[in-house]
């Protein structure tokens, strides 16, 4: 079990992370919120309750009201939004209620906006049940929907009073959302901890196979430096965009294939190997770093392969909101272990990139 | 030119009333935001654009974005904010950008909720052009959306940059519009401000006139009330609910009649008059002073009549969502300028206001 803390000027709470915690979250969540309100709400989707509902209720004496969000982007909507809204008056909702977020980042970001706009602020609890739900988006008060025009341009800042993320819930994990979700862990690595990169590489097996010492170990190093980030910049002004690494053209990537082809992780795969590439080039990095990295990536794949064309790639980075006023920022790994943010990324740099990673991602690896 | 600061632990702003206020508000955004971003919105009705639209723009080089919401509660709504936000999005704002509420208390709550939302918040500027939004609603940090279930259920706390409140404005107001918008002012004075009362009382023809002295006066106090109470207790956890004096009562108003019948301004004053019956009746205000402000409210009337029964009152007064947990918190005047906040209403009290509210409210005054 690791306890990690989040300490904002806005939020204090804990992130804990290890076996066990899904059967006994009520006393948990009462031992942070005190006496559980009048009604407690819990957001999930149907799968996650068909496989965990019985284990989560255990340590209810009052069952908790169920919400249920049906599974896929095309449902993190203002639509779904104002429904579940709906649904929280109908059943007697007020502004003590408490609500969990019990699920994927899906979930995780849709619940957590519900509990921000709720009669103007209602607490919640993050019980994230995917690895990339566990080790980022559970963490750090990032809240929202997608409109049609993008992914995640709606929301709020909005933190839980506790993330409880149990690594037992990620036994009915399908492989392929493991191996995405991990893409986010390499990320951490890449841009904080370069410990973390070499346990990676040296137990890939162990990780792979959801050995839960390794899982655990990797998933708490995730979060620490996660929260490290957000206690030192909760608002996305200057360290926190650090955490993009990779994200400029996996949002590009998502965007032009209508967020139905890849997971999310994986578009950060593919966006991590683009920005390798820029650093290597502008020697932020060493050849053999970016080489070192670049097979860590595929390590943790395989990355599905993209049919797209550079041009339509790189017109979908311009939407990206994290665009202030124009400016193309783009996170740059320096040397393994940390990161920064330059300004003045230019059209060619952005064209060689996307077209190698591009070229990479054709086929798939031998 | 009155300036009063808000100061809580999450934004500290100034607003600012007075005449002119319009002709100038480029430069005063900028003293207080910096140099304006690229994409600048303003948030406005088809209304108030045609009357004010000109002298608006005369202080920008280059002229907002514009954004129209039609009039009246039922499209402050969770539709509108959807397409507000994608009108938003198609028009090139980013996290940089900046939002002014040029309207009524609908345009500032819808304005103040999508800056809170759009991209996680950007900034915004209140400039609330009725009476009732310069007194009230844009001071606070109060922002939302009404559900078909009730009214402002969804939304956030988030905070201007700035307030200014140009009385000029007011010029085209509606008589009735600024005789509801009063009702605040009173409410201001019965729980926090004695000498704002008496100079209500010794004043009606001057502020009813629109005497700008006079008008200047009665908004800086209510102004300088609503700052204060929020200054102490920004989330509405204590303090700040003193500020519902009238509102339990007044929102079954609206309720019961659809939000078609009345002015917010004018459910408030029937439900202060419930609220002085159960104050008179618990002995917290004398029977002088509760048909003294019963005249109080009657002198800037007149309030429409109302065709309700009491069940179907009392009824609507079980959805607002100022009952945390079921308590039935109800806000009672002490003496003239003090109140404070029951939690043990009983039926019997509020059936016995309500009704002696009704026997008024059936015809005209005489």
């Amino acid at each position: 079990m690791h306890t990690i803390r989040v300490d904002t000027p806005s939020a204090k709470y804990d992130v804990i992370t290890g076996s066990g915690l899904l059967g006994t979250l009520a006393p948990r969540i009462v031992r942070v919120a005190g006496k559980l309100p009048r009604r407690v709400f819990v957001l999930t989707s149907p799968e996650i309750w068909a496989l965990w509902g019985d284990v989560f209720l255990k340590s209810f004496s009052d069952p908790p009201i169920t919400l249920f969000l049906a599974p896929g982007e095309k449902h993190k909507t203002m639509q779904s939004v104002e429904k579940l809204l709906r649904q929280m008056i109908t059943a007697g909702g007020d502004r003590g209620s408490l609500l969990i977020a019990f699920g994927g980042g899906i979930v995780g970001d849709v619940g957590g906006f519900l509990a921000a706009i709720f009669m103007r602020g209602i607490r919640y609890v993050q019980v994230p049940t995917t690895f990339l739900a566990q080790v980022d988006s559970s963490v750090g008060g990032k809240t929202g929907v997608n409109l049609p025009e993008g992914k995640n341009l709606v929301g709020s800042f909005h933190h839980p009073v506790a993330v409880l993320a149990d690594i037992d819930v990620l036994g009915t994990l399908p492989d392929r959302e493991l191996r995405a979700g991990l893409m986010e862990s390499i990320k951490a690595g890449i841009i904080r901890d370069r410990s973390l990169v070499r346990f990676m590489e040296e137990n890939s097996d162990e990780v792979l196979d959801r050995d839960s010492r390794a899982l655990e170990k990797v998933i708490a190093a995730s979060i620490r430096m996660k929260a490290g980030v957000v206690n030192r910049d909760e608002r996305e002004n200057g360290l926190r965009m650090i955490l993009n690494l990779g994200h400029t053209v996996g949002h590009a990537i998502e965007q032009a294939t209508r967020y139905k082809v890849l997971l999310h992780g994986e578009a950060v795969g593919w966006g991590m190997i683009a920005s390798l590439y820029v650093a290597h080039r502008r020697k932020s990095i060493t050849g053999a770093q970016a080489a070192r990295l670049e097979n860590l990536i595929h390590l943790y794949g395989p990355l599905p392969t993209l049919k797209l064309r550079a041009p339509k790639l790189i017109a979908a980075t311009g939407g990206d909101k994290k665009n202030v006023d124009g400016v193309r920022r783009f996170v740059l790994p320096v040397g393994i272990g940390d990161a920064g943010v330059i300004e003045d990324l230019t059209s060619a740099e952005l064209h060689a990139a996307v077209s190698y990673m591009l070229s990479q991602a054709k086929e798939p690896r031998a």
